[in-house]
């Protein structure tokens, strides 16, 4: 094995990608958590279908056969270009030779960060687990107001961005608005149930081409969601989102407009664009510094139409991969050959039997694009547990309409708060 | 159906049997909680091996199909008997009939409540979750504090109390720790792991037959798990436990001795025992309200042999069930006939392939005992997607050794406390 240090920030799926494809060299994979998450499917667990442990597994147990390889589960508060390493929140700096940036992103609220904590956004595993308490307890709570007075309050779910996050969540909360709530909630109208789709641009799936777009609006109309195009949220407030002189009731809001990359990108004092990403040489690298690599969500690569390459797993596996390879291979800056990414496709999902599929030239929707979506997402889950769990839960779900994983933790709203200041005090 | 107002409070096993036995009245079933918890298997839980939506489901599509009954998650105050009503914390006062008081207990701390934060036991899912991240934490810790010195510093889990719940915790610990924690975590030395179950009294299992009980302690020394008997806890710290003038240290505390009811009980006005029981009539109702009755751990009812019967799931099953036999029969007091317990054994699982059973007569140990468990346990669980979750997550570990639960929502430990502040603000 070579002595050479590699450091990768981020267990996501480019860091991931990079870590297991590295094999001679000397890593530590650092992140947040504990665990790797399939982030195409988190908005299953923020809408109940799925189990946290469904779709996430220890990275140290992901990369245990890697006898190379240490985990670190710790913050990374800042990178020095200078003295080469970086330091943590918790244990001392590490130092490193060759640097993978793999730091994802969060949500942006075009300076906005106040609106936050009334419009939850959804990147992590307890952000899915926040969306997942706050729909469920908004029905407990519509079911107790009924009881106390005898009115039918409406329950409205706003859903503000309508790229792939939006379209999926807001798909699944009519599903499971509808399908699977209703019946557990006798006291409740299921047209007292309004869920509402805002973005901002001309269509929906902006990624995707316009039949597809226009196919997904249609079928999300279908389903009950009110998809409301070319529309600005101008403010968000608790229980409501303002567009210009308009106020849209908001029982729940969901963020799932913008990224901004991770804030500790600006330490590495390289150029960053509008939305924070930094701009990477045509092998991923940043200028100067060959081996200091961006990959992901992280990084501002261009692709073959001069824009940058969009937030997507495939994206970050290649970019991975490919900074892996020239790792191990030790490649020189100069004889580097440039990332291309390699497009196999995108698909969404809107529901049950209900999806979109773009494949090159072929754009397929409805139940063969759902079939292709169910199976490329089993396919790419890690591990066989996660994959025989996933898929039995989706047939069961398919069958009953009655999703597993509806459960709050927390108790009653009130003590919910006491709860948690009971809890490591 | 009958306008008899029939009030449920707690869907535990005794309150969830009495309300699926009641057809022809109207139910209101209160719990804090919107799921019902399998709690002989929330150990499992807390020890990463199963998650939290495979022994829990919504007590609302439990009980779906009985449109007599309505579900109200909220917090019961407190109870007036001449009123005839409970109160509750998030809406109005609700009136009854007649009353089944199902509330189960938590830990006593024997007058020591401040020893629960260092100490924390295990009732509910949100326990089971804490005592989760805790345990998954240590580990960590102790893996960057050996990256940080190089020092092995010793991993010491600290179980206080032999019965059940505390046997099947160190079991398991000692299993997970060891055999799926081990690997994952190559700089930490096995034999830094140290795992202590603190009894008070002479032997472990004290509801088993004494040869059972040998079995059980040996099981659990041979796993690596040191019993101690006869030894009285005087004082719990942060860090260690205090035992007389003897200071054991302990990374985590599990407190799994003693119970006392839910303090609800007081407001009964009704006599209860040292440990907040009520002590009920024959027909497990309060002296003097035939139609006020206390079922499972809240309630203090002598079994044949005079000794009040234990906390156990098949006593407040069959509890639920005659009490609700006799509401819907509307049987008068004096013509009921006393609540008898029929004891079908007992059963306590130590690891994988060991157990001990306890059937009338027959004593069993080991990989039979262990087979029995799992099939009744599996058997009990309520639906058949839980049972095929369960029975999944069994044989892949018992063939993997991998637990499929080992996530940390929060993420890193300091963070973990801003994440808390920053949800819900």
């Amino acid at each position: 094995m070579r002595s050479t240090r590699v450091v990768i920030i981020g267990g996501g799926f480019g860091g991931l990608s990079a870590a297991l494809s590295l094999r001679d060299v000397d890593v530590t994979l650092i992140d947040r958590t504990n665990h790797h998450v399939f982030q195409p499917l988190l908005y299953q667990v923020a809408t109940a279908a799925l189990s946290p442990s469904d779709i996430a597994w220890p990275l140290r147990t992901i990369l245990r056969g890697q006898r190379n390889i240490r985990v670190v589960m710790d913050d990374v508060l800042s990178i020095d270009r200078v003295v080469r390493s970086v330091t943590l929140r918790n244990s001392g700096p590490i130092l490193f030779d060759v640097l993978i940036v793999a730091t994802g992103s969060r949500h942006s609220y075009f300076g906005h960060d106040e609106w936050e904590s009334f419009a939850p956004g959804l990147k992590t595993m307890a952000d899915a687990i926040r969306l997942r308490e706050r729909m469920l307890f908004a029905f407990e709570e519509a079911d107790r107001r009924q009881a106390a007075t005898g009115t039918h309050d409406p329950l409205n779910f706003v859903i503000v961005g309508g790229g792939p996050t939006g379209v999926e969540l807001a798909g699944a909360m009519a599903e499971i608005g509808r399908k699977a709530m209703g019946p557990d909630f006798p006291t409740l109208r299921l047209n007292d149930l309004s869920i509402v789709l805002v973005e901002g641009g001309p269509r929906l799936l902006p990624g995707f081409s316009p039949d597809l777009s226009s196919k997904a609006a249609d079928d999300l109309s279908h389903m009950g969601v009110t998809v409301r195009l070319n529309t600005e949220v101008t403010a968000v407030h608790a229980g409501a989102v303002s567009i210009g002189q308009e106020r849209i009731p908001a029982t729940n809001i969901i963020w799932a407009a913008g990224n901004k990359a991770s804030p500790l990108l600006a330490t590495l004092k390289a150029r960053q664009d509008s939305t924070g990403r930094v701009y990477v040489t045509p092998d991923l690298s940043i200028p100067d510094e060959p081996w200091i690599f961006v990959i992901g969500d992280a990084a501002h690569c261009p692709g073959k139409d001069g824009a940058p390459l969009p937030g997507l797993a495939p994206v970050a596996m290649q970019q991975g991969r490919y900074v892996a390879d020239m790792i191990e291979k030790d490649v020189p800056s100069e004889q580097r050959r440039p990332f291309v990414y390699r497009d196999r496709g995108m698909l969404a999902t809107i529901g049950r039997a209900r999806a979109v599929a773009e494949i090159g030239p072929l754009h397929v929707s409805g139940l063969i694009a759902w079939v292709l979506w169910c199976t490329v997402h089993i396919f790419f889950l890690i591990g066989f547990r996660n994959r025989v769990r996933v898929m039995f839960e989706w047939i069961w779900y398919y069958l009953t309409f009655k999703p597993g994983a509806r459960l709050l933790y927390a108790q009653t709203q009130t003590s919910h708060e006491e709860e948690r200041q009971r809890v490591d005090p």
